[in-house]
């Protein structure tokens, strides 16, 4: 038994989602003829309250555009410290938009409305670059799954507003988000300029996420893919992979945010563990007491066909998943407790 | 009967194409795990005579990635004035890589040695772009599918060699090259830097372009994937299809070829056609008397199930492809002779 | 005696201008705080109908600043294929802007309205390039110093508002233009969005360009001159110099266009000059005989002390100046007839 | 009498200094031949231990040339939170070169090596931007002028040589920090790749910066210098200043920071003071008690012919420089003991 608890981009399709994408209807998508992809863009958007969406073959494609749909080279977004689009997307911010990134020291990755409009540049002061867009993640990745209050995205808004900026969702992880709070998706749609959500992570298909927002915006937004060089041909069946995940998937992360709790709580009473962050969702992250070499704890699950990963200075991080079932958690429970 | 020679990029994959991606074995291409991917990739390579590639999820991301690894922003491009890399790509090049493009008159959309050789600006001469890279299409698309002569790329070689210039290959047709030229694409690699190749195009795979290169330049390739956003996950189906397309699709490109020849012959007979370039390929690219409005045509073609499209100032063009069958050509002949 | 017919850059500060230069009251131009720079951006705006100008360390950033205000990356620019935007700015539109150049095939340096409405990409068509830009230049450097007919400039501001385009105006030479014209510069200032304009060359200051267009352009170019690095601190000095060129410096262009004229028809009557290109202002680009090597040409001249350069291809220029006076303009006809 | 406590870049040139500027000998130095810009860049080379120098318009483009030398986009350079390269050159990292930052919490915006050691990013993980370059300033500006222990500098460079980095001095106020240590410039050719040099704050110049480094690496900066616009023609008059202030205005650069201890010493003193940072050369920044309004404490100052700048958050700036004389100095410190 082979257990990754490294990410939830892992999982691979069921047969059932495999026997939907098998019969997708297809068609040309670069010259938007694929009624699949047409479907699906049209049902995510309207689930959050968009006009229209636009499929991607990455996450990390859909938030750069949205970056470079916002900006102009030379000016600042705002973001947490521990954000996707700064930290994990090689740089693409500046590579692709010539923005550069004010990070705030956010909770748990997660920013207020209060520290953005501490840390708008005076728009005047043209030494300085000029601030045009705020990126927060829900959940947070690094930040160990912490989901919003959305209040405190109306406050963001309302700072958006005062000082003209936009506002953009990286919604790598927003089932998550959703499943964990109850919130209404179509409210989102009224907060954020732009949303990306992802359909590889906790949904369960193998490729692709889809940037939402206004018509016009997403019209705008198929130059830049293309330019990106995401224009595919017959991406149908990818994105009956996404329609069956919306179908099928969402509810069942309740089970991986349960399964996460749950080894969240066994590892608070093993003497080796220093500190378990607070689980908000599918991911956990733990830290180690100073004695102990992450390493070697990695290569020890490993041996016992347990993967997970290491954020550095002694922080483990373990992220449940479709893939991740019953027996399987029964089994890292007990291991964990052996250990 | 709907008949689409817009492009061959609508084919859509057979059942047994379709039972190879979906009974394909698959992983999270961005870790690398991807088995299917890996042998595609391995396999095109070894095919060119390089020694590694990369799965793209269109030839315009392999190309533009080509392009950012050859260049500096600021540097130039030498191509053809009917160049993919200029014309279709969304102003990539210069956005993506801040590089300008020397166009060259070329026959066909083929350049020779020379042409090169007398466009490279002078690298002491700083107020002009540094020259870096040259780019080449084989079959070139809006050049009519023409084919080059392998010796011609020999001559550009020694050029780029004696003046510190990369070389790259766009070969989003370089199958129906090879198929009608014969050439040993092992050649290829001896004088290329880096060779994009596309799957989706004549071999009819849904989607996917590979960049092929040494092991250094695929390595750097890796990361301006990334940063553009083409780092995919579950891949393997997609490159189950390529790998499909190598075993059963390559040569029946022949039946493609003939079948365009076999349109141009017809319609060097009509009376309204006023001429009709030479096919090499799989494109046939015609130009109608002054006195016909191409638009009227096109209308009336579709009106018998036959989609064809213009290329601006009287000139039409015509793409065949596996989808496009004895039984539709049959078709097609008799309603061009008729109209 | 030495004669550099080189280019106009070459005119060193009379004792006149110099004395204005350093009797000039400064400030710090970073805070705004230079009244000599006020004064002269005051001036030439309103000398050309325009609400305000920027002082620019040279004309490459002023129309490198231009071009970025108009575009977005990605985006491409109408020039003539021997513009100076393109050919001598070290691919700075690609560098500093991310836009492509299309290229017309203009005359001598001269674009028209109907070219440049031929050549505007289909928004709609989102895989070429959207058109945002038409730049002219006037006079034209490499075209030999030719002058528009401010008619065509209409014409071409018509097209662009038919079709979203900014117009700009390369105005290094504009001086000459309006001399050699009698053009009111006010009108100039209806037809442009921005004009930059050389105080370098023709009026004879060591450095020193502006751009001018309306009060929000100007101001937003101020930022892009800071991330140039454009910014400088007393800058009172060089700004004086202009004044006193606007003051002095500009009716007696007229010297340099009669002397380059007379040059040309002593160049005509020459047997081994194969052509010379029509003389408008103070650029005489000719031709020699194809047996007639120009890098001895070149030599033997430089000999005699006068220096003049090659454009390649048997094409070679001679650019009339300040500091050449009409001593130095009989030795250098006596010596071309004799050579 | 108007005393602008402001900034050092506010000085006026003396009539010693725009003597030499007057009668300075000068060329077209975008062709190279202002003997006095060669014979500056040369000895301020020489000086620092480099091979060659070259003149920018300012130390913003010197700066930003530097970065653009040693990086490619996407990748990362690693600075203090403070340093100017982020925030006060216009966002120009990630416009003019596409890198984004790693901003350490430095001390008074010194960083050391083990936090640079600390803040690579794995080469290997390409999700991240690879890093490339280190960037630090000597003397520090938003850190109050603080200087660096040279033998902090070596250790850096360890860890650059180590992991492949490049490493760039910020030098805007250098000629204050070799005063104040006595360290010998040559050493800084040894540790460095490239130093920017600052002859317009401290040293009195007007106008100008250099970039110092081995003569490939400026060679390439003039390709860069040209694309950013900073190539101009008779610089002769610039250089001149700085030859005179290399000569004349670094020494007395002691005066300056007697004056600001002294200064320093007299706010320590006073009840609404609530700190005084320490004070090594010639800047100056202290904070106020939290009930004292800092706009109100500088328009006091103002009304008594003052001028100070806030630097936000209760933080003010003075800085001390060559026009800001004993006289001056005793009145303000009167009026600072009376407020």
């Amino acid at each position: 038994m082979e257990i990754n608890l490294v990410s939830d981009t892992v999982t691979k399709p069921t047969q059932e989602m495999l026997r939907a994408m098998f019969k997708a209807e297809v068609g040309d998508d670069v010259y938007k003829q694929d009624p699949t992809v047409i479907e699906l863009e049209a049902r995510v958007a309207e689930m959050f309250g968009m006009e229209a969406g636009l499929f991607f073959p990455s996450g990390t494609m859909a938030n750069q555009t949205a970056i470079k749909l916002h900006t102009q080279p030379g000016e600042q977004l705002i973001a947490d410290k521990w954000a996707h689009v700064y930290n994990y997307e090689g740089g693409g911010a500046s590579f692709n938009s010539g923005v550069s990134c004010c990070l705030l020291n956010g909770n748990r990755g997660m920013i207020t409305a209060g520290q953005v409009a501490g840390s708008i540049n005076d728009p005047e002061f043209y030494h300085s670059p000029l601030t045009s867009l705020v990126c927060v993640e829900n959940t947070t990745n690094k930040g160990g799954g912490a989901c919003y209050d959305f209040e405190e995205f109306k406050k963001i808004r309302k700072v958006c507003d005062a000082n003209n900026l936009k506002f953009h969702l990286d919604g790598a992880r927003i089932w998550n988000a959703l499943v964990a709070t109850n919130d209404n998706p179509k409210n989102y749609g009224k907060v954020f300029d732009t949303i990306s959500v992802c359909l590889s992570k906790g949904l369960g298909a193998p490729i692709g996420s889809l940037l939402l927002s206004d018509k016009a915006t997403i019209h705008r937004a198929l130059r830049i893919r293309k330019i990106l060089g995401g224009g595919m041909r017959q991406v149908g069946y990818l994105a009956a992979a996404g329609i069956y995940a919306l179908d099928n998937n969402i509810e069942r992360l309740a089970d991986d945010h349960r399964r996460a709790k749950e080894l969240g709580a066994v590892l608070e009473k093993l003497n080796w563990v220093e500190k378990v962050e607070p689980v908000e969702t599918n991911i956990l992250i733990f830290s180690v007491r100073f004695n102990i070499d992450e390493a070697v704890l990695i290569e020890k699950l490993k041996q016992k066909g347990i993967s997970i990963s290491t954020m550095g200075h002694g922080k483990l991080r373990i992220v449940t998943h479709l893939d991740y079932r019953e027996v399987m958690h029964t089994y890292v429970m007990e291991t964990l407790e052996k250990l």
